[in-house]
């Protein structure tokens, strides 16, 4: 096992009907901004209940953050924070929200020339505004991270951002906004934790038992859990335990000790950021490529996976073992309505050499993965499997 | 799925060497008082570890806290604090250690006349001093969770204490301090996180997914860290896997949204509050009487028990299943070195007598378990059933 910090000082108010306590976690005092996205919060119960929640409090707010939340629509909210000395930010959305908000909650406080810097220039982030979160969407776990993915409109970038400084001082997470979500935002949201977890667990094994086990039991959470609530959405312990999975898969409790993969997620973002195609299904056209290409790096977990996982019998060759665990992730992220082919969305040739050329020019993403032995050519070959 | 409250800032240090962090961790104009037990650290390397990476504060210490840590003796500290004007605590031990420094941090700061009511008569603990740990002990889990068991010397009581304000501010876990541990006290750490997280576990089902999976990884890795490290105590990956398995079985997050039964807790305190008899064993003998007296109420989690962790077939009736389950339970703490039954210990009838009044007089103890139906009877016939 490897040596970790681990701290995550976020406080979890999670159930039905417990919107009503922001009101006890933000400063009476506080001039407070409510962040919220394309209006979704308004046709269900959520903006109702905040506002309820809200009723001692001096606020005002700003919708519009959209999917993929952008530089541009986010330093308009900053202009209004510093015009109306907001102090106190309440994200009431999924994870574009959230992220959105975290930007927003350092760019408030920077004060170099360009804000954008932390992320271009991985600068510090120094000081934020404090912000709570009303969780809309189970998805991507950042009402319980520190960590931020924003676009850029005018350069086409999508990168990210984090710091301790950036935690949620309490996020409240009601699984009954799930039951109004389109059916696609649940695909999603599936595929999107399931990943981020496979991206923890699929490297080298280093012993580390719990972190394997409480992996493990993410994944199978999820696989028991997608189906289910597909089915049937306005099920309370189904959409409980969908918010409660994807929460889990990134609070960073189960990188701890462990090394770790990104670049499924690098790859993805960069399909984002050209293409404007939903995060999940990046992820679920780029990680099968990437088990091929690294098979042999990851054989040991990949074997594991197999086993522990998806049920793949062990009397049969590690090879095959192995293009069965693959295929069987296939299968599961199309039963959850990807599109698992970049061909299926159109994307073609050309899209491949942009990102090579991209992945040559970044510092750093020439040597992903655990074994930092990722290069642009394999990245190539990665996308070129999945065209 | 229940509604939740998660909070849990502790800042975790893990890792071999990582003790010379507690110097940034602590404020560098602070009067620190090192709180530690009987000496082991002096045999060890850990309070040269300290001291080395005290070497810039202002540092006095405090040694001789006994194991199941007396009131008598905290006081004592408490007197030291406040003449001394000692500002930060930091715990260098084990449960009884931490559980101790706890109490001191709080019984430091109470205005009334007792502090002891605060746990005799559940008093709010209103201030306590910040402390941090350097765990020596991979057992209790009171490195990273907000409660302490103290007992009394003059009333023959052991009982909770728990606060917010008394979650460490950091906790240091090198596993290299297991290598030089007692054989027993190894055994004893796994035995006391296993009944941890059954406590938290064997209830009944409520469809929490994660929290489940979880509970059972725990177990898991415990069942196989266990033999593993009773053979080789100086394997750095089973030493943190036992450090991890333990802090992970008792710091809230199993908990979420599940119900708990902590009776053998109730019942195993009372027995070391009579005999002195080792946590962990009064929890060996205790559970399986408890499964046993309620495994009609437990018999769902029982039964899952059964087929997730402990390869019970499911090819045979339910009852087999548990009257297996239970065995294969009590095979497992004797193969961990425990002695199972009151008599293995010398405890007779008087002593399940005194517990059965104990529990008839004090508000609250005629009710125990997830139900609130373990009356005293109910406890009367568990420890018949273990005599």
């Amino acid at each position: 096992m490897e040596n970790f910090v681990f701290y995550n000082p976020v406080k979890i108010i999670f159930g039905k009907g417990e919107i009503a306590r922001v009101a006890k976690e933000i400063p009476v005092n506080s001039k407070v901004m409510v962040l919220y996205g394309r209006g979704s919060i308004k046709k269900n119960f959520v903006y109702d209940a905040v506002k309820d929640a809200l009723k001692h409090h001096d606020w005002l707010e700003f919708g519009g953050i959209e999917p993929n939340p952008k530089y541009e629509t986010l330093m308009r909210a900053v202009d209004i924070i510093q015009k109306e000395n907001v102090d106190f930010l309440l994200a009431a959305g999924g994870g574009s929200v959230i992220d959105g908000t975290k930007f927003v909650a350092a760019a408030s406080k920077y004060e170099g020339e360009d804000s954008w810097d932390m992320l271009a220039k991985a600068e510090k982030v120094k000081a934020a505004l404090p912000l709570g979160v009303v969780l809309t969407i189970p998805a991507t776990g950042s009402e319980m991270n520190s960590t931020a993915v924003i676009s850029r409109n005018s350069t086409k970038e999508k990168l990210p951002l984090s710091h301790p400084r950036l935690f949620p001082q309490f996020s409240v997470l009601d699984p009954e906004v799930v039951y109004s979500l389109p059916e696609k935002q649940v695909q999603n949201g599936i595929v999107d934790a399931y990943v981020h977890v496979l991206e923890q667990y699929l490297t080298y094994p280093v012993q580390a038992e719990v972190q394997d086990r409480w992996a493990e039991g993410v994944l199978k959470a999820l696989m028991d859990t997608g189906p289910k609530i597909l089915q049937d959405q306005k099920n309370y312990n189904n959409a409980a335990n969908l918010m409660w999975e994807a929460t889990m898969a990134l609070n960073g409790i189960l990188r701890c000790g462990v090394p770790e993969d990104w670049s499924t997620h690098m790859i993805g973002h960069e399909i984002t950021a050209l293409h404007g195609i939903d995060h999940a299904e990046t992820l679920a056209m780029v990680l099968p490529g990437v088990m091929q290409e690294m098979r042999e790096e990851k054989s040991e977990k990949l074997l594991q996976y197999a086993g522990r996982v998806m049920n793949v019998r062990d009397d049969i060759p590690h090879d095959k073992r192995i293009d069965q665990v693959i295929e069987k992730t296939e299968h599961f992220f199309k039963s959850m309505g990807m599109q698992i082919r970049l061909s299926d969305h159109g994307i073609n040739m050309s899209t491949i050499d942009e990102i090579e050329k991209r992945f040559r020019q970044r510092p750093g993403f020439d040597a992903l993965g655990e074994h930092e032995n990722m290069n642009p050519s394999r990245v190539r070959n990665i996308l070129e499997s999945r065209l």
